[in-house]
């Protein structure tokens, strides 16, 4: 039987840590809980306690092994006492900070390769904030804030690419980021853009359907009927034209299936976690 | 038998399209040649002759059926007819012009859909300067001349996807080009770049065995075995830092795997075409 791969699980950033820490409770029950492991890769973070802090949070939420790699140099994404951690673990989490840490340190090293192997097996990864806009094949690097798509405020480069159907952004609503997610999809609209709100994450099954959890919405804009574009025409600062999306405002327990692209509200009474 | 996938065949830029025709002809030539089918794609280019032009070159070298499909809105892309043909042909040709007009017009559409599955199949994929750029998952849309990599001196984008192991710059030595592709391979070395010289091809087989076809330079950049990248700390116009990548300049008949990235030198009595 082909194995079934792991859950993708995008966060907007800013999880509740204390409290009800729904996101993260979440992510550690599908671990497997109080019989699993998880490795947190920090890297994307300049402030040293970063890891240490997710350690304590998945060890309070009663995680078996909760441990940190510690990955600030390429030459550390040969280390096979790194690798053999991975073979283990039972998931992955990666933290927030600078995504381009996140691909220029372990962007074509055997982490990634391990990572992305490890996740088609079956290990679910999970990322905050950088770590969520890394996940995928085309991530955006950085770029402008304002709701309207502008011809260059949005710079796209290779992320992990545990998949090339969504293309993620951030702290969407608290930074104002629908245009330069709107930018992204212009260029070439086959992926999909979700927009995760703080505290927002979308948990991405192996059958390629996404459940919202969390506080705040989770923005989907699917370009797949999308009549036109006008990026091959516009100039540097130009407002560039889009006809045709399709948009859907999630909040917790709504679903959205990548395949079909069918989304679905929560039922009447939705479980809160 | 799992089918072997078809060529994929980026070409830097103004081939040769009178006398020897070295790369049209190999193309022609591998193909199946007087016995085969060849679809072109003329929508890079605002040109309305430049389809018919390639027609013709084809017919005259031989092949059994060369023609244009018309592609000029995204609507085109969904048409019966159209994805008829894609289904016969044994290779198709994009040509020239503003990758990000196949990228907004083609991506996300049956055709584009279609083009990833027959190349998976067997079929042949050549594309010259824009077309050229459009074929990897990963595809410079514009950038800044100049051989020293700086922040954001380059635009990436999404682009068809027959492969993401490449990405690939035209025009390359003509336009000074090596800054905006070491900028690319920045973001994230888990690519290798490959930088076309006018009228030069790099013929990559289905094994993953690069052969240089042309009168130029085929130059390949791999990060591999880097130590270093600055790019998650450079400011605007910033130099990069890059620090341990391996650089070879292949010419015609000179090969370079793109699994083992071992490059060989032409055999000392090369063919030539």
């Amino acid at each position: 039987m082909k194995p079934r791969r792991g859950y993708i699980v995008p966060v907007g950033g800013a999880e509740e840590k204390i409290g009800a820490l729904a996101i993260l409770r979440r992510f550690a029950d599908l671990c497997g809980g109080s019989n699993c492991s998880i490795a947190i890769i920090p890297t994307a973070s300049m402030q040293s306690e970063t890891g240490g802090r997710y350690e304590k949070i998945f060890t309070d939420l009663g995680v078996r092994d909760a441990r940190v790699i510690p990955i600030a140099h390429r030459a550390d994404c040969e280390k096979r006492e790194w690798l053999d951690v991975l073979d283990e673990v039972n998931g992955v989490f990666l933290t927030g900070g600078n995504q381009l840490r996140l691909s220029t340190m372990i962007g074509g090293t055997p982490v990634a390769k391990k990572l992305r192997l490890r996740n088609a097996e079956g290990m679910h990864v999970a990322g905050t904030s950088a770590g969520a806009a890394f996940l995928c094949e085309h991530m955006i690097a950085f770029g402008k804030e304002g709701a309207s798509p502008r011809a260059r405020n949005v710079t796209l480069a290779p992320g992990l690419g545990l998949t090339n159907r969504i293309i993620i952004d951030q702290h969407f609503r608290q930074r104002d980021r629908l245009g330069r997610l709107l930018t992204a999809l212009a260029y070439n609209p086959f992926a999909i853009g979700i927009g995760l709100d703080e505290d927002t994450a979308g948990f991405i099954a192996p059958d390629e359907t996404l459940e919202v959890v969390g506080s705040g919405a989770l923005t989907i804009v699917d370009p797949s009927g999308l009549e036109f574009s006008s990026m091959a025409r516009v100039r540097k600062n130009d407002a560039v034209c889009l006809i045709g999306l399709k948009l859907h405002i999630l909040d917790q327990g709504s679903t959205f299936n990548l395949h079909t692209r069918v989304a679905a509200a929560a039922p009447v009474i939705a479980k809160r976690v």
